[in-house]
């Protein structure tokens, strides 16, 4: 009996004492986390599936495994040996793992859920799928923590500080802001449950999740109170003091829970789109909740001044590692072993002799040729690809920085291109222009502005299959909410001060990608008699590769577009660059 | 005591006995109409505002009227003498009737409505508005029935049939489609509640609501019967006949409710934004609901080719009287006295000379110069402004013909024009030729099309505050859904054979008005390894007026475009229109 039978043996073990008939993993963590730390990887513990996305339903007799196209072969390599099916979600008749249920079980049957591993939503769709088959849905205890023998502890890692001389509040400041947010949405307290919130709320930082800089822990805040739930021996004694003096509440991480549960006739403010089930079952029968976009989350979104100002900072040195990675890949393409993964680590190289560099926020995505097509590629040392000098190499990383975190991909010519691979690129940045150059009022959602992106491309017939645009934080999360700029409808509208990327794209299967992606800002334009207009300032600085484009496809506004991002990345990089780079710099960023 | 203090004291008095405190007026129908009949104008009744939109809310101390910016003044006339309050809608710090009710009223309280009057998501939304503060929401009885003497009947005009020749499917035919619909909904019954759907299922039509060919009924279809309620009277004898051969249930339009109530144990499709409660409060309790965009209004928006057919030659038919219109006016303007009423008369004059004309689908409005700046601008005789041989005219009509219902509108220079006007209209054209030719792939819904036709007016910091495009019905409602153009999200596509109306506009208040609409149909464009593109084809046939259009502000592709219509324009008209007016029709649309 392999391991995983062992496993599924000792989880139906424990479904049958519960009296479920059937378990849901949800393969998250009680903070809605998109990287999760080793105790929160139950779906590998529980399946040997190691990909980033997917859900397990084990039944008494069947168990599978869902997740979608970017990771069908390596679950099939996974699941081999193991009686866990793969079920195929984002292909046509998909069916999900909640059909499926309502498939298998009889009416009556019970379906079991850790309430910790999924969000309010979820919990509700998942219960009103099922009922429509007379399915109940239960809540039970966390299975896998009597039956995963030396289950991870959470990490010990120490929590800093991370002062208001680079996020620009205090804490006591945030506290202001959100009391008074509270005020107007009638609410008492706010629940804070994902990671990147808390950081940025309570100042502090972490490194518990690797590329995040976060640490675990749930944080309830009142208009008079903060309370930080955080294993207090992850605090330094300073830092604890300091909390201490600024009122703030240090509990331990553990008592969280029981803590809600003692909260009575209050108004709750909690996000039920990243809250998990667990906070809200024990608070909703005796408190009142209001629901909505975590008020957190937009405030977190907004940048402040400081914050942009260390953003502005931040793409300098960025730049200027971008700039010598370049010139680095030129003098070495053709000339030594080069490889996607090799190049991969050069890139994180160059960003570690900038200031303020923390760390990378992402594991960079180098794609050479067919692999640049790969949106969700993720090479090892041993399967990357050669790199030689002809085509194109798309590469997408970025740097956590104490004054910002980047996210930002290029696709460059490293020798001969053909014809089609310009234009398709030409296409894609005329795309990437028309949404730099947006002008919108107030109001203006994602999805209003995501064909600004698109246009040039569904008029060739082409199409990408991802969003246009996600927001970024500052020393945290290379993705954040609540806005985004994509064809799914958010109901969040895109303000001053936020942060987005801006990376349409083209992929041929088989054959090359192109992405093209900056950062953007949201500012303000005008005041009209009719309206309050926005649009966007790029931050990314960094040349494009001007080879790979033909000048009679853009339109005058589109040239000009170009030359000036061009003069103003040469303007801003030059003077830390080093001077034997200058003409180089001059020859990328040199006029169309 | 005046009229409206007799009514509302009845009505408190039948509150009173019905034990609720408050009793709300929806101001609609059991159809969910937008234009009403004679016995449902119970909002008039109560208030003796006679507005097109407004709900009425009646405590036992208190009456108050929610209507829109449209209708204040209005509505401020109507209302004199009486204890009704006005509360504005559609304004900042604007307090919704249930709002004001959980305010107004004691937890505990008990709020009434006509749950006939209300859809399935109106009724949800109120009591969970309600539900907050504790106050109960109770279906009553209408308690107009008692109140109000001599209420006029429903409507006993014949309905007629609408054959296939025109309609291009027999309700055999219909009814297998809805079949093969329910079966893959995995429902049972479909609910028909909407007068056009009815109409347009059971290839029916009638006169009982202005400008609407339609009939007051109700209609149930399973997978192998058709119920249609209505009043048999209405039947004449041989569509009655012709109506039982084809497998048609028909029942006496009260015994729709009761009918429902027998109902068991089945799956029921209902579309709960148009399903008024009632139907619902009949079924759920011993049925499975089944929720969703009515199967048959979307069936409905996708034209098939005898309808598309028919608009084609409707086109032809309405843009002759246009053109007629356009010469009479020109010829006519600074002449004689014309005034906004008059010119409106005029246009459906012209229109009635038309084959296969019924009547006009709307009051035209016909706004000159400010009153072009009023968007739902609703003129009498008596305060139709005269209309002079200058500045702008503004004219927005179309009919009723069997082969098609259309809606346009042109904005004409009567005279001299500034600079200014002239740069809105071309900024106003460049969004319609915008939105004109939009590609779009498979799945691409209204409101991310919606920018294309704002893009050059957000650009110069201008906007308007209604949609752009609504759907439009064949010899049915000149607005209808379930899809429409406009920055709100609408879960419907955009689908190929969908007829819509693509009518920005600018409006300075106080000075002009400009607006051009034409209708489209959403046509297939290509194929590619990518996805399916969808585009527009434009329906409507009528010179758009050049001399308003400053040539430098277009691109090429706009003048091409435009320079193309007029061709189309030219070619299709001429042939159907009087020799004298030849040369008229070549000056309007010769080249620019």
């Amino acid at each position: 009996m392999n391991i995983i039978s062992e496993r599924l043996k000792a989880l139906r073990k424990a479904m049958e004492t519960a009296n479920v008939d059937a378990w849901y993993i949800s393969g998250t963590d009680p903070h809605a986390g998109e990287y999760l730390p080793a105790r929160w990887k139950t779906r590998a513990f529980i399946s040997g599936f190691t990909g980033s996305f997917g859900m397990v339903v084990v039944t008494k007799t069947e168990a599978g495994l869902w997740t979608d196209t970017r990771y069908f072969l390596q679950a099939e390599n996974e699941l081999t040996g193991t009686e866990i099916k793969l079920h195929k979600l984002r292909v046509p008749e998909a069916v999900s793992p909640e059909e499926w249920l309502a498939k298998q079980l009889e009416s009556g049957a019970v379906v079991g859920i850790d309430p910790q591993t999924i969000s309010v939503n979820g919990f509700r769709q998942l219960k009103n799928t099922l009922g429509k088959k007379s399915i109940n849905l239960v809540e039970t205890a966390d299975f896998f923590e009597n039956i995963w023998e030396n289950r991870p502890p959470l990490s010990t890692d120490l929590v800093f500080d991370f002062p208001a001389v680079y996020c620009g509040y205090s804490r006591t400041e945030k506290h202001k802001q959100i009391a008074a947010l509270l005020e107007r949405n009638g609410a008492d307290f706010h629940v804070i449950s994902t990671l990147d919130e808390l950081a940025w709320f309570f100042n502090l930082r972490g490194s518990d999740i690797t590329y995040n800089p976060v640490f675990t822990g749930f944080g309830l805040v009142d208009k008079n109170e903060m309370h930080l739930f955080v294993d207090p021996g992850k605090l330094p004694e300073k830092l604890f003091s300091q909390l201490k003096t600024e009122n703030v509440q240090v509990r331990d991480y553990d008592t969280f829970y029981p803590f809600l549960s003692k909260i009575k006739g209050k108004r709750i403010f909690i996000d039920p789109s990243s809250a998990n089930y667990s906070i809200y079952s024990e608070l909703y029968a005796e408190n009142e909740m209001v629901e909505g976009t975590s008020l957190i989350a937009i405030l977190k979104a907004i940048k402040n001044n400081t914050e942009l100002d260390g953003f502005r900072q931040t793409m300098i040195y960025d730049g200027v590692a971008l700039v010598e990675f370049l010139f680095w890949l030129k003098n070495s393409v053709g000339k030594m072993r080069l490889t996607e993964y090799s190049v991969g680590r050069k890139l994180k190289e160059f960003r570690s002799k900038q200031p303020n560099f923390k760390d990378e926020s992402f594991t960079p995505i180098v794609g050479y040729k067919a692999h640049g097509a790969i949106v969700h590629l993720s090479v090892t040392e041993e399967n990357a690809l050669e790199i030689g000098p002809e085509g194109m190499l798309l590469f997408d990383s970025g740097g956590q920085y104490l004054t910002g975190t980047t996210d930002i991909t290029r696709t460059v010519a490293l020798g001969h291109v053909t014809e089609q691979q310009k234009k398709d690129f030409t296409i894609v940045l005329k795309g990437m222009i028309g949404l730099t150059l947006a002008e919108f009022p107030f109001g203006t959602k994602g999805c209003h502005l995501d064909i600004l992106a698109r246009k040039p491309m569904w008029e060739n017939g082409m199409n990408y299959g991802h969003g246009t645009g996600h927001g970024i934080g500052h020393f945290l999360y290379a993705h954040e909410g609540p806005m985004a700029i994509r064809q799914e409808y958010n109901e969040n509208r895109i303000e001053p001060g936020m942060v987005l990327s801006n990376e349409p794209a083209f992929y041929r299967e088989g054959e090359y990608g192109i992405r093209t992606e900056n950062m953007i800002v949201c500012v303000e334009k005008q005041v009209t008699p009719f309206c309050q207009f926005f649009g966007f300032e790029t931050l990314s600085l960094c040349p494009i590769d001007t080879s790979l484009v033909i000048r009679e496809m853009l339109t005058t506004l589109e040239i000009n577009w170009l030359n000036e991002y061009h003069r103003k990345v040469n303007n801003q990089l030059k003077p830390q660059l080093d001077t034997d780079l200058h003409g180089f710099l001059d020859e990328l960023t040199k006029e169309i």
